[in-house]
């Protein structure tokens, strides 16, 4: 179906918002059923188009999809979390590239001396940090476009993961994601969330 | 209409996926059609679903509304944001509480002691860093999601946001999304983004 721009204006309907935020659930258990190739594929093409600054795009993703790759990426996780990571079809390890920079001549054509604004390691490694982390939570919600569910998890050997599967690279694992089709073995009651005179102020 | 999970793993039709990620652009120019304050709370009940580790739920936001707030605001933006972001029915400075963890016991009630792990002040701001950055990219798609379209900018003063605006607060601004019905005036054509084989790996 064709986007149609005169009806951007207009809100998704509710079952779209329970599927992406309202009824989403962070999963800890797994069924069978596998994820396709081409299905990561579209995962990446449409996480891909959310904005970051001076369209800097520095996250990268590890997907360890086959028993050896996601057994060798189980030992590097928290107890909690390694029996539901080794059951999830895909395991990605989402990372950030600390010389994300060197791209920026390829992914900001317009100003060719954008790629100096990032010279300083220190300063690159913060850009990475925020704009790869808006870009780790464009893939969540899209990988729920797609009917994907996920199950985040911070609980991991960030230093190991990077030895074992990123040494030669300038990536560095943030956290850690499974993807597949969710159960609801082992769901959390729902937990409260800030209500909005918390949260928000408006002026 | 009400939420079915049997049909939990189906993809979105391509005009939502367009609305959301690939027909979606960073706006630069703004339709004078005003955003109503109960689509801003709206805006907050899907963001706040979003995944965060330990349901931190870091992120906060400042919304600005009336021409006063917004004049203030504009002051501290850089030259290049100064005229989008006066024109934009609202601008959000994204903020993450640092402090989150006076929040714990209540946003994660089946473990007590949570707070305890969020005692020491610079892990702190890692964690709100990451899941408050995460919660802002859920944020801007939840904000496409409702027919807004969103102009993220980095470009700012943020130790002025501060304290012009939150001196009392333990928020602590990240950057500022333009947010209301953008037009095409001033839209950059589409920049090139990493292909699969650049941004990912497959084991």
């Amino acid at each position: 179906m064709a986007y149609d721009s005169s009806t951007r204006d207009a809100a998704l309907n509710d079952a779209a918002l329970a599927q992406l935020f309202t009824e989403a659930r962070t999963r800890n258990a797994w069924s069978d059923r596998p994820v396709a190739p081409e299905l990561l594929r579209k995962l990446y093409d449409l996480t891909k188009f959310g904005p970051t600054a001076a369209n800097t795009t520095p996250v990268r993703f590890l997907f360890l999809t086959s028993p050896e790759a996601k057994a060798r990426l189980s030992s590097y996780m928290s107890e909690g979390n390694r029996e539901k990571t080794l059951q999830a079809p895909v395991n990605v390890v989402v990372a950030h590239d600390l010389d994300f920079h060197e791209h920026v001549p390829f992914l900001f054509p317009h100003n060719p001396g954008a790629k100096d604004w990032f010279a300083d390691a220190e300063g690159r490694k913060a850009v990475a940090g925020l704009n790869g982390s808006l870009q780790a939570g464009y893939f969540m919600i899209a990988a729920r476009a797609l009917g994907l569910d996920v199950g985040p998890m911070i609980g991991f050997d960030a230093a190991g993961v990077k030895a074992e599967f990123l040494a030669d690279t300038s990536w560095a694992p943030s956290f850690v994601i499974n993807l597949g089709y969710g159960t609801d073995e082992n769901l959390f009651p729902r937990s409260p969330r800030l209500d909005y005179e918390t949260a928000v102020k408006v002026l």
